[in-house]
């Protein structure tokens, strides 16, 4: 791996900066163990730094004197980078279901985890209309503390015997790192949600486990972020994840969020890893969800995560923005016939 | 219309507002026109103003003494509304041609006029793949004044000359209220750009031509914004006009813009007007362009403006996003087969 | 408490929705525990719910059918709210400093503990400017798994020594709810990052914790959401907190983030907690952070909260936006004289 | 200004880029007129490109077969960088005031242009409290079309008489190129709004006037595009501009619009044009206009441009925002205090 560690920054002096000033950066830049490059044109100078420093900050050359602007080339992350892995990850559950090949895999369920009567309805439903993954909170993260948190450990037990009884794998949120070692006896993938994109102590820990895990994007996450979040993960050791786009915070008010469809193609280019959409959180609007499942697949999703529930209407959580069962199965349908054009097919 | 005009705003009182403070409240509703309904609570008092007042402004409500917070209810805008014409608006084109009916339609050509030569192959080649208008900028809005600005006139006569060869309709964009009358002899569209989408004179002027329009979503437009946009040319009696989402900025820098597809399902619930997608301008980077394509139309989309230049690495402006003429085939290959999966066809 | 408790919402049905729609509205209103007043229109009609039901969802209304909008009218945060606590919350320190009087406190220092001589070098200068409070990471959140991750335990202690030795308060960093513990010893108050503002589990321990907590705004949050942050860890009964301006995430790319400062004056309104400002993270630009300190004093602020540097040019994190010694001296002088003219004075 | 004209671009190839790929860019670089420096690495390329191109488009260069990623090093716009004119630019008004001088100046007065009693009591006021220039709309842009649109010509009378009568200067807002010769006889500066920043046609006919302007910053714009656009009114040879925050758009809705203070430092770095603050519609409510206005000036703004009406509650537009005539007297005492502080005097 050691060319993945070169890295290149280009620093653009001001027109007519000083020597003084341009012998300071190269100086600064050869401290951080750069070979420097430099062109020295009529009225600016640039110079070309490559090297393999242990680590260096951009901005900090952004404000050194005389210095124009900074640039950093080479992408801050490694593993997580389409170069190290050209051909794609491909995640084997222990049922046969693969994720990241060309199956494309729908992953459905209510947001939380209510009841046994509720969650084993859900999982029948899923199954029935082609979902090969139960999803259900039993840890939610809520913004008012006066909302309700979830089931716990009550719920994992639920999903783990329903999804036996229906031949569903279990995907459901950590939420923290105490919460690993209970999961496991009753998962099939750790699932992190936008606001712990960043919880980079969960991350780690995540690296250390030998179970899948889903992360999805930070809702001001930028896509570089999101690379380097799941370089967390990766450089731990657990090269079984999956990226998941569920709607950015923008200007716009009539959706939850605005679903970036855009990062799947973008992330499927950058990174070998499979690419999920949520357009359930993506857009926060049940009659949306249909369209936005159809266009992710259209733009290349490896899969999707939804949220849908035997009664809405009556639902603890997030009941606006989950599917009637009968919309699921009409939407597996209609992916089943939009996936053969871009080159798919349902799992 | 008289029923469209009952407007109803909500006055919430802040808890233990006094009564001076209620009543300086339901003045200023009578005087502007509402009739008030009062809902006395043990704590807080709501206020619900029906009525048909000319104009009124929700913030000034909000900073009124003892005033909680206040809603408008009803929407601002009224002929853009879906109700006002629920079958939906169909735009009928001299040879047949329909915008907003069963079939999608691709409106396709390089970003600029450049040459007789290059807009002619163009031409033939958005024939040949199947589209049915032809696109190309004569008068270019540059965001700095060194950038080239466009053929102008010259450039809308070479559209209408090859457009008539190749048996297209010709869309191109219009900047200045002079500009209407120059270009009425030789389009069939004219395009508003996402920079003018308030630009409240030209839309006024557009309202009383008779040729169709397509108005572009501002770069920070709301969804509202753009129906009260429509509502400028709708009102001036010019109901031939549809709307398209071309992308929104946010704090994503890796695409251009990040194009909302949940615009086109919200528009369409919303507004009888057709919609269409820029998947060009939403994202910014040719091989983006077909994926973004492709979920537009599974989102329910009426069509798609594309950029398609016969040499996009020669071309004069916006090359980068613009489709090598393969690409463009291709794509409408795909959009023939999901176009039915979504109850459409390809005009 | 009582009256806090009392909630109301708002759910304006379509025009001409059906006698059957509006019953099945009010019916899960009366459900959740609402008492419903009706306001019956010639086209439209209202309904408004006051009552005290445990928790409920806006968005689950919004979708119901016939529904054209529902509005959440009472404020989702109990105990954060200015109403609670209308003089207002001082935190008072060991060493009698106040925070959320009449005095502004300056919290400076570097990003990161780097060494003994390092700090001690910094709170001494920190303190001869008229500093009061240093701060520093021994934890430090990177986005990259390659960067400085902090010295840990070691560099708590570093910051008790040289604070007891120049007369400083000690502020640092906490990530993740096993450290809790650990600082308490050690510091005189905790520092959530804006990555952790929705780290709900983290915040529910702090509530716990008998040591004042200065919470920062997560970086795409809204005011409600930062107050519905405050509400998990005053819940838990710590009620020495005060809540922290720095920066937002928008589409503008020259400064690091875009520092809101209108949320100073906003936050003062709505809530009882004191309000600081961080220009370093809000801008990360040197130079600007000055201005921008000044500013947020200008508008109300009760402190500020920047990074300083020895020697910024050799920081291990964060050299870009570290003021150089002199420029924080400069700056402390000159918020001694705005202070006063908005009837403060500097602690 | 042939130095000005030098430009710079730096192309990175991807790791391993084939020759024949880097043959192809570096030949398309030298046909645009660059003169290319190649650094040639173990594993990268980096072409730095030098020369008086015409225009060119980094985009372009950004897709091209084999090319990691491509920057713009100069500044796009010439005359408007600080660089072109160090000390500053002064513009001098008939009655001997001066904006981007020592001085900070204040103008002031009601959204729109009412009546003549109105408008005369407005002048009066703004006069009495210290502003220099009296604003008011004669033509507005409203998002609506069914809102007030303005006086139109009478307003500009009204305005002309009142101003003569206090002794202060007019500035009011422009929409259309057909205003510019209507306004000429009545008015001291143009006004150009947000919504019209980037309508490039009116921005080239401003350049031709001989009287100064004031162009606002657009509601999504960079600092960057804001410099582009003032490079159209400079380069028709009108250098009487100052530039104006007027706040951007953000995801948070409780204020109108997100003011970024931080552009008016960063703005007075990169630019030798005044900058002005508009508070009023940066934040859009009229108690947080002051301490907005005060943090203005406190990071540097030359003068403030600001909403007052002698009767805010019954204005015909925008009297949520609009401070009522104490609060301008009572905030402009407070600048003359604040300005001392950073360097200047209070006009």
């Amino acid at each position: 791996m050691r060319e993945s560690e070169a890295k290149t920054m280009i620093v653009a002096m001001q027109d007519h900066a000083t020597e003084e000033n341009i012998q300071l950066v190269i100086e600064r830049m050869v401290e951080l163990g750069f070979n420097v490059h430099r062109t020295t044109g009529a009225v600016q100078t640039i110079l070309a730094g490559v090297g393999t420093p242990d680590h260096f900050d951009v901005a900090e050359f952004k404000v050194l004197a005389g210095v124009h602007d900074a640039y950093r080339i080479s992408s801050p992350y490694k593993l997580a980078g389409r170069s190290f892995r050209p051909e794609g990850t491909k995640i084997k559950f222990p049922n046969g279901v693969v994720v990241g090949g060309e199956e494309v895999v729908v992953m459905a369920g209510p947001c939380s985890v209510e009841s046994h009567e509720q969650i084993l309805l859900s999982a029948k439903q899923v199954a029935a209309a082609g979902g090969k993954f139960l999803r259900g909170g039993a840890y939610k993260p809520r913004s008012s503390p006066y909302s309700f948190q979830g089931m716990g450990l009550e719920g994992l037990k639920l999903l783990r015997d329903v999804s036996n009884e229906t031949g569903l794998l279990v995907i459901t949120e950590v939420m923290e790192i105490s919460q690993i070692e209970v999961m496991l006896p009753y998962i099939d993938c750790f699932q992190v949600g936008a606001r712990n994109m960043q919880n980079f102590n969960l991350l780690r820990e995540l690296g250390h486990v030998r179970k899948p895990v889903l992360l999805k994007r930070g809702i001001a996450a930028t896509i570089e972020e999101v690379l380097l979040s799941a370089e967390y993960i990766l450089s731990g050791g657990n090269y079984d994840l999956m990226l998941c786009e569920r709607g950015i915070r923008t200007y716009e008010t009539y959706t939850r969020n605005t679903m970036d469809i855009s990062a799947i193609p973008v992330l499927k280019k950058l990174t070998h890893l499979p690419v999920m959409g949520d357009p359930s959180h993506g857009v926060g609007i049940r009659d949306l969800v249909p369209p936005m499942a159809l266009a992710s697949v259209a733009a290349g999703a490896d899969g999707l995560l939804m949220e849908m529930h035997p009664n809405p209407d009556k639902a603890m959580s997030d009941g606006a923005q989950s599917m009637y069962p009968e919309q699921l199965e009409k939407l597996v349908a209609q992916l089943r016939l939009i996936a053969p054009i871009v080159g798919r097919k349902m799992a």
